[in-house]
């Protein structure tokens, strides 16, 4: 008798899908065969492909506050006239909310697991710890080169990772999160890497997601980020570096080298006309490659399966080959790539993993006819088609209903904090 | 009193969203503005958007029957070996089968007219007669350089049209489907143009869509197509191209002034790794550009609003600019643009037009908050927000639920009819 039991299932497990059950004990998956097995709760997964939950793997959870709220403007001007200016106006309550909805987003489309970065990190964690969610959560640190505040900035980022890594049945995971090396002095980053070191935890940064800010590095420090960052000793196998856009091919073999994890972003690197990532090249030489949505002010969605389609396609276009990457690479970057980049055994269909689990509707319209799950799933998904989402052997939707947040209060929430930032 | 009456929903017009109140007779807006009104039908539009349907300028709609049939493999393989292996095989049964699914998933994801070319298209017809959706149809001609088969194919066209042009109260519109330049020789393509002049029907064609194809066809005629096709006086203001990926300063100049629509296809085009279209020069230009999903075997969904948001997001990360297109020119695309391409008289809010509306419910989750909702549309929608499809005025789709079509049965239908396909 298992907590829960997934029943005859069309299972992901090694790159198919397979009828199998799985059986949930705790926040683990104790069991996947074909013996029958039953459970406390019992899932009916006749007409479910059950699957790793998806992990995104960068994103800024309450910029969900400014979804839509200014478009189409040149990047700078979007910055200065809308967001930093909306952005001054946050109170820790609408990170709360904001989180809350995002989380809200997550759960709807399959996600389990979520790496953030950004400011008012209690609530956020708090956000996390109530509805159910795994996350790897981060105190975004900014010194631009002043010495007092990079100790401030570091003191605030340790506290945060004495608080709550670990936190909630070891739902949070804690880490440290520099903004960028264009935000943050060599000397802080030295710093952080020597206290990650020390505390052993992993470190989350944003490296070459545009030209410019690449080209502005490397005429001061005559390398570019990766080179300059390796000399210091900075990037280890427990570090992930956000966007990697502009990354050169002696920086790729730096990354692949030192067991550094990417978190691609392809919608937002569109979106802020950043430019289309080196993924293919990124597989090949091996670098662990994962998945992110970045904020929602510059995406507008938590919707990973956008992002899985996205680096599929892409990848073609960028390369000219219609066989760049196989859907089966892109899967995995979406889901066991994201838990392993930051260490969490989970993002896979095995005995011993984390039950972080969903299952999606097969007879859903757009995966119809239905030759094989993984190219509906990488090809035909909404989103929408996720109809249970499971982390830690929790059930957190079922049949798309929420169980632990409730929806209406936090959209209406959302609604009434909105007000405030609009400039309209 | 009006057939059908939508209450208090924001509605889309003139690029914003406005409370107001909408009116439907027959086929066709009756009112639109603040007056209470009433109907037979009514209704409740006060957690609705309320918009014009989108309009898919390509596709090939039964190619459902090979959607995820097999992926990531190289173009000419994946034709070779797999593709026209199985449209061998295709009968008009299937072909009716295929594409009363793909007339599911469009009225399913807010698309109330599409533009489609391929073949048995009696049975295409059909469906669109049975489901209530309204469609711009020919058949897809080729003569590969035989004057004998120039003759037939155009027999075959021409008979298309007389049999269909105007059916189902108007729903269907029947015109010319020369595949391309590079599968018809000038002469048939003139002899098209002829006739079509004569029987004052419009054109439906494939042109530059990849650039071999366009550097082949230069090799033999020592211009790019649309230059070609020009000089024999083939392109009015009656002709759509598909796709235009690889067009010169010379043909969009072109284009725009002989009036020619452009139809982008963004998904299909990255799928195939044929490029990324010149989209906001072709605006500049004054070229009426409208979206299409083409098949579901390059794509593999017919969900017009993943068009939407990819179009935005390749013409900023093409030019560099965040402010390449406004969401508004974007939305415009895929409604009145298309409709306007075919000269038909939807695609808009307006008294005395086609009743082709949608709804969609803007207390979704990823609609939230919502400070505009032009911008929740082109940046945030999965395609399941679209609560009601209305075409001509009749109702075929209310709060998710299909009242012409019996999805169970089309769904069954489609995974029986699918195993013929298969070769693995």
């Amino acid at each position: 008798m298992y907590d829960v039991a997934i029943k005859k299932g069309l299972c992901y497990i090694n790159g198919e899908f397979k009828a199998l059950n799985v059986g949930i004990e705790g926040d683990k998956i104790a069991y996947i065969g074909k013996d029958n097995i039953s459970g406390d709760i019992e899932i009916d997964g006749t007409s479910k492909l059950v699957m790793p939950g998806l992990f995104n793997a960068h994103t800024h959870l309450a910029m969900t506050l400014f979804r839509g709220f200014a478009e189409d403007m040149p990047l700078m001007d979007w910055l200065k006239t809308k967001i930093w200016r909306a952005e001054r106006l946050l109170t820790s309550n609408d990170v709360y909310w904001g989180s809350m909805l995002g989380i809200m987003e997550m759960i709807k489309t399959g996600t389990t697991c979520f790496s953030d970065l950004y400011i008012y990190m209690d609530k956020v964690a708090q956000a996390c710890g109530e509805s159910g969610i795994r996350a790897v959560l981060c105190y975004g640190m900014a010194d631009r080169g002043d010495s007092e505040r990079a100790k401030k900035e570091l003191k605030i980022g340790e506290e945060f990772i004495k608080k709550w890594d670990g936190a909630y049945e070891g739902r949070i995971k804690a880490v440290f999160g520099p903004h960028a090396p264009y935000t943050c002095s060599l000397e802080f980053l030295r710093d952080i890497r020597n206290r990650a070191d020390e505390i052993k935890t992993g470190i989350h940064i944003h490296i070459s997601e545009t030209k410019e800010e690449v080209e502005n590095f490397t005429k001061i420090h005559s390398k570019p980020p990766v080179e300059k960052l390796d000399e210091i000793n900075f990037l280890k196998s427990d570090t992930v570096i956000a966007h990697g856009v502009w990354l050169t091919d002696v920086e790729l073999k730096i990354l692949a080298k030192r067991g550094v994890s990417v978190a691609h972003n392809p919608v937002s690197n569109l979106k802020l006309a950043s430019g289309i990532a080196r993924v293919t090249e990124m597989v090949k030489k091996g670098i662990n490659v994962c998945l992110g949505t970045d904020g929602a002010a510059s995406n507008n969605t938590y919707n990973l399966f956008e992002e899985i389609k996205l680096t599929s396609l892409l990848q073609k276009v960028k390369t000219g080959k219609a066989d760049a990457l196989h859907a089966r690479d892109v899967l995995e970057m979406a889901t066991k790539n994201g838990y392993s980049a930051y260490g969490i055994d989970g993002g896979e269909l095995k005995e011993g993993g984390l039950a972080d689990i969903i299952l999606l509707n097969r007879k859903s319209f757009n995966f119809i006819p239905l030759y094989n799950p993984l190219y509906a799933i990488v090809y035909s998904s909404m989103g929408c088609e996720v109809t249970h989402t499971i982390v830690g052997g929790k059930i957190l939707m079922e049949e798309r209903n929420l169980l632990t947040i409730d929806e209406q209060k936090v959209m209406e929430r959302m609604e009434r904090i909105k007000e405030k930032f609009r400039s309209d």
